[in-house]
């Protein structure tokens, strides 16, 4: 029985997530065909030496010609562009997606220019790590990761179920949900947390009095998981905080009260209420834990502590 | 030859940072004996199970009884009790040290306490997991990690010279610096994001909107960096913002700063200034790596990722 869901697959954008979809296609058996397009003639050439998709076109367009799934991986500020210049190429009854992390301003731009007899079906898979580039993919990326789809109005249900399937396929759990409700999960989990980390690495690097090797050499005591995050692509999580301006900043809000609450317990040295708000935070580890999304291994990402708490329990 | 540094060692707290002490004091040899004691009746008798120590005491007094050096492993805010308890079975020569995350206020509680002819120098080694209590520890802990040693007025270098020796037989790398210059170092490095991950896990917690099963499970996003560091224990911690007050709260109001700045740019959707922050915080990433404080693996964590890189590489 062939695995094939798509016989002909384009990917519009070559980075982290396009190339890791590549692989896992490949390793799954997804697709027969898999097109790929970059802007940048430098990643197009990467591209082609390590044999990333079968065939590196020179134009989005080109890529996109009779695909039967095209996805769009490229920022979220540019993909009212690129899907207005492969709109002509598209053929009936084509699957167009995206990997963007906001949706509303994602669908908001796209929309318009699907042509009539297209399916337009959104999607966002959350995985991803702090490196970018044509080089950076590998086929686990999405391993045990969710993928959320963000039907919009219309969307064929049997085509819903189709993609549903391929990312399945790719290694993926899938869950399906509407573009606002995505939108404020994603402010919580993912981008609030990604500016706050930026923030503080960039305290650190402004202050006058630690010395950036002071803060570099002792980054271990847990500064070191911020910079990890406050590392990913400066150009996707530019568009991502002007395309999803609202839920971020109605976020940063609510974390602002909060902080304060906490500098004023310090403060006042009210030592009771920051050790029961520290006590309700620690609950919520153990429930990303039990539900799969991290490991229990006490390294703060350091390979050679968690081996040897293995050893050691 | 001999490895051994100080014949008795007594470690008064049989948590994370203590045990993994006594796992690497037996894999180099540094001891001849190591004593230990903890308040909890249930740690002491884990710690006799587990064969942490060679001999678990039922005081803290009995345990550094003419031990040669005494290592306070116990919260920020009970050091000073703990040196109390500890004075009168100390003998003359003996080196006392601690490894609190703050120096200032430790050095305020614990030295009047000292009897002459006993050496203080504090210490803190920066390495550290989620983990709490005596299952947590492991000999690796400290390996190519920082510990930083405190001397106060009339420290002997030749005291501290052999600590130094014993914290780098026990893997770390020693750097000496005076008790201000650390307590702000930390609290950029340690104390404040740790304070900034507690309070945005207890946002997304708070959060109605957003079900906690939705931030549970779409934590890969980035929050997942956040509950690891909220995860830490709650004990330590209100401690530590406590006994770190002035600093703490100086590295709070500059982030705040910066954060209003960059939720201005998103909020007039300047997206240069964005970008431009963006990648300077990037740069400092990298600088970690080439540090040798933290690896390249694109896992956020995830050892199957980081293996699935190695391998397409």
């Amino acid at each position: 029985m062939s695995a094939v869901i798509y016989p002909k697959v384009a990917l519009i954008g070559l980075g982290l997530i396009a190339g890791s979809m590549a692989h896992a296609m490949r390793r799954a058996g997804l697709a027969e065909t898999i097109t790929g397009y970059a802007r940048s003639a430098e990643t197009r050439k990467i591209a082609r030496e390590i044999n990333l998709v079968d065939e590196v076109c020179d134009s989005a367009l080109e890529a996109a010609r009779d695909a039967d799934l095209v996805v769009l991986c490229v920022p979220v500020g540019v993909m009212g562009a690129v899907a207005a210049e492969i709109a002509p190429g598209l053929k009936p009854g084509a699957v167009v997606t995206d990997v963007g992390s906001v949706k509303a301003a994602v669908i908001e731009a796209v929309a318009p220019h699907i042509p009539e007899g297209v399916h337009f079906i959104p999607g966002h898979p959350l995985a991803g790590t702090e490196h970018s580039g044509p080089r950076s993919g590998f086929a686990e990326l999405f391993d045990n990761r969710w993928c959320l789809l963000v039907p919009v109005e219309g969307s064929d249900p049997g085509e819903v179920a189709r993609l549903t399937r391929y990312w399945e396929g790719l290694g993926s759990n899938v869950d399906v949900m509407d573009a606002e409700h995505h939108d404020l999960v994603l402010a919580v989990t993912s981008h609030a947390p990604h500016l706050i980390a930026y923030t503080m690495v960039g305290v650190a690097d402004d202050l006058r009095r630690v010395t950036d090797s002071e803060v570099i050499k002792y980054s271990a005591a847990g500064f070191r998981d911020f910079t990890r995050i406050a590392a990913s692509d400066p150009t996707m999580w530019r568009d991502v905080f002007l395309s999803n301006k609202a839920a971020t900043l109605e976020i940063l809000g609510r974390f602002t009260e909060e902080l304060f609450a906490l500098q004023r317990a310090i403060r006042t040295e009210d030592g009771d209420h920051l050790h029961d708000y520290f006590t309700r935070t620690r609950a919520i580890r153990r429930g990303i834990i039990d539900a799969g999304q991290d490991t229990d291994a006490p390294d703060f990402g350091r390979a050679v502590a968690s081996k040897a708490k293995a050893r050691t329990e």
